[in-house]
């Protein structure tokens, strides 16, 4: 399962004897306010790379749009396929990102790093002056939306990284990244029968343990939206869309957990989750990239949609999804 | 995808163009009462070969015990999976059938047709003399076993087979031929985006029209169980289990027809049903044998069967699943 793809390509992935093992090592400079890395926050220096079929990089479009960043910080999107070698900028006209100037996201990491050899992923954070990847760690990303691009978020923004929850939130997001955001591949990606039952296993026993937590209190980390349910939500709306059939996570769908199913929804219909939503790219990128997997490259016409926007119930829990604040008003931008 | 594999093996089937179409040219050759075609009906004779994982062959298997022809006709049992060659007795020590003395079906076919360059399908009957294969011919396998073979039937043996129901019967049991049992293979091994999706709308208009026929009366032909039924029951059985996520039937589980499902476990839970079934072989053979749809020869955990242990409520819509007949109650043989 070694393939040239999942070890160098947009993937950013590999995999080492049966088990799938993500590659995490990003390009770790930050945008911050003192720009102590070279990169100072700065309203409309930057271009925020991504593609609405990747979880990953699905984080930080909602995070902008929650927060009200589209006006500081612009966006490009790639389409749901890409070639061996990059992302590409194939929806819009000529194939080329209309500000970057480039056809392949793959450009702008080589400004950085002539010959970058790891994965060419998003979310990418493109310094427009010079045309160079200033970072593509998505989860420092959006933690940084949060902390140091405070002064550009609308009025009526959220606190998605509330500081009296951040220790506890760490373990969370820890254990929803490793059991269930990544969990997802190691079942679809596994080199062996063994590996695949052993992150099955893992899989449901973590989502076992959310359906427990989320019966009693409305969101991940009490009764208000965080960084927390963004990064569980972005897993929980591919799962019976692609997941639960092309990576084999079937124990049962995501509408068979009655109180994730019911979560899920809640967060799919407030705005920023399901308007960001596009379920025709994500699922034409896993089945056509996959060829591996899915050799026909035949996407699914099923499953049904229509539930999503079926009533969940979850108000009875109390809370208040925006906290003290209120949810975004403007049109979705990408 | 028109494979080798595919045209010439075990599986007896072939793609023209985009449109998959099965090979329906089986020998026909009947086991009957006068002995018309030279195999007279005679207890002990015969020899029954199946696989626990094919639909085709599950017929056969369900008809045999509900009838109670278990001492009339014995049967052989072929592993989930087979070769490019051949089903084969894998189960069976020593790799060999302890009545045909042979590791192949194939090698049966041989001694009928040397170099018999069809598929090599189960259920097929063989001759035990002469150790030749009979007939493949399923869909009139299980009416034989109605018609011809009644002197053998147990006492209690329900009429699947009624004189009355046999024009509807049949209409029934061509649309839920072309359109689920093999509509099902249709979506699987659509050579072509769009043929997939027009098979997929096939499937699902037909399991609605089921869903709908099912509301109001037990089963399909009505207060009893019939040859219908079974026809039905053995893709039913399958969907979730390999044809939802495997050939992409995906528009809902069957778990989400709130009918058809319910229908579905009232037979599983018939004897003669849900005793026949064996979802490791089921969902084994599936996954493993065809290697261009799951090069990676993960066999799914999932899903669940616990539910097919559900109660089902069936029972208030009235009717008696075996007529003025009973159940079968010796022990399972296969």
């Amino acid at each position: 399962m070694d393939t040239p793809e999942k070890s160098m390509s947009a993937k950013g992935s590999y995999v080492t004897a049966a088990e799938y093992t993500r590659d995490t090592n990003y390009i770790q400079t930050r945008i911050t306010l003192d720009g102590a890395d070279g990169y100072p926050v700065e309203a409309g220096r930057y271009r925020l790379v991504v593609a609405r079929a990747c979880p990953w990089a699905h984080r930080s479009t909602i995070v902008r749009r929650l927060l009200g960043l589209e006006d500081a910080i612009s966006i490009g999107v790639c389409g749901p396929t890409h070639d061996a070698r990059s992302w590409t900028f194939d929806l819009d006209d000529g194939g080329v990102d209309p500000v970057l100037g480039i056809p392949r996201l793959q450009d702008a990491y080589f400004v950085r790093t002539p010959n970058y050899a790891r994965g060419i992923t998003v979310p990418a954070i493109v310094d427009v002056p010079s045309g160079a990847v200033v970072t593509n760690d998505f989860p420092q990303i959006t933690l940084d939306f949060s902390t140091q691009w405070k002064q550009f978020h609308r009025s009526g923004a959220p606190d998605l990284y509330p500081e009296a929850l951040r220790e506890e939130m760490e373990r969370v997001n820890k254990r929803v990244f490793t059991e269930v955001n990544n969990g997802v591949y190691r079942c679809g990606f596994a080199g062996s029968q063994e590996a695949y039952e052993v992150a099955y296993d893992r899989l449901f026993t973590a989502l076992d343990w959310l359906e427990e937590r989320l019966r009693g209190q409305r969101y991940l980390m009490g009764d208000s939206i965080t960084e927390a349910d963004v990064r569980l939500f972005t897993t929980l709306v591919r799962f019976d869309a692609v997941y639960h059939g092309h990576f084999k996570c079937n124990r049962n769908k995501l509408t068979e957990m009655p109180v994730l199913w019911a979560y899920a929804r809640d967060l799919f219909q407030t705005p920023g989750f399901g308007d960001t939503v596009n379920f025709e790219e994500i699922k034409a990128h896993y089945y056509i990239v996959h060829e591996d997997l899915n050799p026909t490259q035949i996407v699914p016409k099923g499953p049904d949609a229509a539930g999503w926007q079926s009533a969940h119930g979850r108000e009875a829990l109390g809370g208040s999804p925006f906290g003290k604040g209120s949810a975004p008003t403007r049109a979705v931008d990408a």
